[in-house]
């Protein structure tokens, strides 16, 4: 008996005569007479069965034509080459083990004409994912994690672990999910930023946190989630934070580049064309972007963000003037900004803030945090904060921190532009949302 | 002027007549007439800076003789090879920019003969971190979960991302921190097993999860954490549990290998020997564990999980018989175990679930999981549950979900088993107890 498993990618015609093992589901099961055609799958695609009744034990071959779509099973066979067989090959059973039998599916994992409805789809999310088209998601979002991480670790980040349990409401104070903490309140954090400065300000130079967000918003959007991932990246020494943009296209790059090598085959299942996006990446940036608007028919009012219509806009001025859909918005007004960002000192009306937008989707925000004590305490002043709550965090300014900055891209919403997915749900594998807690 | 900057410890007696940029922070000053000695450190090491007056401009001079300790700073220098010097080469400073002034600290960055307390360096955490044993911790802590990480990938498995919010309370329901989630209540996971064999029902054959975890215990051990992390493994189609374990051991040997690779230095800072362990780890097994114990004086009752007194006696069994630290604890009573777990079939007394642990201290926990629909079922009704509050996630089992099984490795106790550390919280950036939220 063969030990070790093949899969279903492995197979070849070449492979003639030779004794396989396969475990997986049997997709579609055929029934001729004296002859059961099988339709196996495992992670890695699919494979033609043929199990020949005069050939097998009678057990094995009423086994066999009894399957019930989507059964777990383990199968001793055989390649056969053969000119009549749509991948050149079949894999005729010798014995079939049933490893758990399947009922009647609530929804379909090999769709055809119908597709099954986003919210059908995520209560059956289990079954949902077996997919080939979801399964490749997650294959590439992996390899686009791992790609990124790897350029991360080999330039000398380190991975580090901040908390999710906050102690103090983010500057915002909306949007945060509350705990019961013993017999306190604290809340999850919506990004693990002050954390990656304190840890920075600890004299860690160069770390990266991958990890869970919170955003306890009521939207139903295709691009928003109560709970989502980023890769977290500070730096400390930095010159300003146009250094952060050479780093986070890199990071970028690299992900991308990943992929590229390692999921050929579920960008092809998805029907997906992808390139590395070339470096360096468009940046505009404000007080410009009033005037590239202004010349689009739009007016963006002084000292307010970005709007839906405003980030359509710019993404159609970059790919025409760029041919790219990555690109960097730099110095926003300050006035829309958190107290931390560092403004540009000539011109105080604008921060050392930039988000990556993939056309007008918002992939990460960053910039280059303010490290000087006493500028920072008035910063917090003239955004009306009160000191005393962020003395926890403003207090190590005071013993000599580094000039630095970052940005955390989001690993969902990376996977969204890059695979042109319609909703993010998509990218996630049991999503949380405002009406959603399970499975 | 230079525009790269060199570390600490790339700093060498042959680089004599090299111009450098250094940027860090000025550890300790002292200031002998007409000359300053300046000890300066960055993440990599320290070296000794000299300013002499006569060479130097006077206000940088001036700068230079009043800077405060842990002022982080930016300096131009000339490498000077010295007979004198202990490394064999100082830093003549040619110029030195302030870059963010240090007050007096509250806690001392360079301990000698007085060791702040626990509490106190947690409540400075951002300054405790500047410590060199505390910078070696987390290097070493980042190696091997990159370790760890690049062996998994490296062998097929898929980083993905299982949700941190429950919208069930785990089996036991005890020790979690409740979340208002809108309207309603949910939970922080303790940990992410259900979603990872959820995950697993999808066909995603081989994952890991590297995330977060939470337990509401109101103790303060030296080895409990209220937020911690666990690098969460699972794979399909196993034969049995002892697959598990030669797979745990590779991916902690992996860590270990990566550690020793790269860490020579951190290890040394902290006086620590590490070796890559043996494999395969012994493994102990109940019933002879009660055996074992007896033959050591010590009578474990039927039906109860393993006391600290027994994890110690264990420890000294395995050191003395194997010597290894390492080692499994292998098919616990099926009584102390929860629903999920799967059982020997011709020994229902006993589950296919297993612990490693490092001496006495427990590192994971895992095992084989229960696929077949009716055996789960029948569980849930000996354990006493309600199967309601279970279907979320029993009924993907009717599908057919393949055999498998996983364990999650916890990040920091393995930390703190191979550096020895005495107490876990050295092993977190910021760690979260019963009565710590902050920093």
């Amino acid at each position: 008996m063969v030990e070790k498993r093949t899969l279903a990618s492995e197979l070849r015609p070449e492979m003639d005569g030779k004794d396989v093992l396969l475990m997986g589901w049997a997709q579609d099961i055929r029934n001729i007479k004296k002859i059961v055609f099988v339709v196996f799958r495992d992670h890695t695609g699919t494979a033609q069965l043929v199990a020949v009744q005069e050939n097998l034990d009678k057990k094995v071959f009423e086994d066999i034509s009894k399957l019930s779509p989507e059964t777990c099973i383990k199968v001793e066979g055989v390649v056969k080459k053969s000119s009549i067989a749509k991948a050149g090959y079949e894999v005729h059973i010798k014995n079939l083990e049933v490893l758990s039998k399947a009922e009647p599916l609530p929804i379909s994992v090999v769709e055809k004409d119908i597709e099954t409805g986003f919210s059908k789809r995520f209560d059956y999310r289990s079954i949902d994912l077996r997919k080939p088209k979801s399964l490749a998601i997650f294959r590439i979002e992996s390899a686009l994690v791992q790609g990124m991480t790897k350029y991360l670790d080999e330039n000398g980040f380190l991975h580090v672990f901040t908390p999710c349990i906050m102690g103090a409401a983010s500057e915002s104070g909306a949007e945060v999910f509350r705990i019961k903490y013993y017999d306190r309140e604290a809340y999850l954090r919506q990004d693990p930023q002050l954390h990656r400065q304190l840890t920075i300000a600890g004299g860690l130079d160069k770390i990266y946190d991958l990890g869970p967000n919170w955003r306890a918003e009521k939207s139903h959007t295709v691009k928003h989630l109560c709970e989502h991932r980023a890769c977290a990246v500070e730096k400390a020494f930095i010159r300003d934070e146009i250094e952060l943009e050479r780093l986070e296209e890199e990071v970028i790059r690299a992900g991308i580049k990943n992929v590229l090598q390692n999921c050929e085959r579920e960008l092809s299942v998805l029907g997906v064309q992808l390139e590395v996006p070339k470096a360096p990446f468009p940046e505009i940036r404000f007080p410009e972007v009033y005037e590239i608007l202004q010349g689009m028919g739009k007016r963006l009012p002084r000292e307010t963000d970005l709007d839906a219509e405003s980030m359509e806009l710019l993404a159609k001025y970059v790919e025409r003037e760029y041919d790219s859909k990555f690109y960097f918005v730099n110095r926003f007004p300050f006035a829309i900004k958190p107290f931390y960002v560092m403004r540009v000192d000539s011109e105080p009306e604008w921060a050392r803030s930039i988000d990556l937008n993939y056309g007008s989707l918002e992939l990460s925000s960053g910039g280059q945090r303010e490290h000087r004590y006493d500028v920072l305490m008035s910063q917090i002043k003239e955004k009306n904060l009160n000191p005393k709550n962020l003395e926890w965090f403003t207090q190590f300014f005071k013993y000599g921190v580094p000039p630095h900055g970052g940005f955390a891209i989001g690993v969902e919403r990376l996977t969204q532009a890059i695979l042109k997915l319609p909703n993010i749900r998509e990218a996630v594998l049991f999503p949380r949302e405002p009406d959603r807690l399970l499975p």
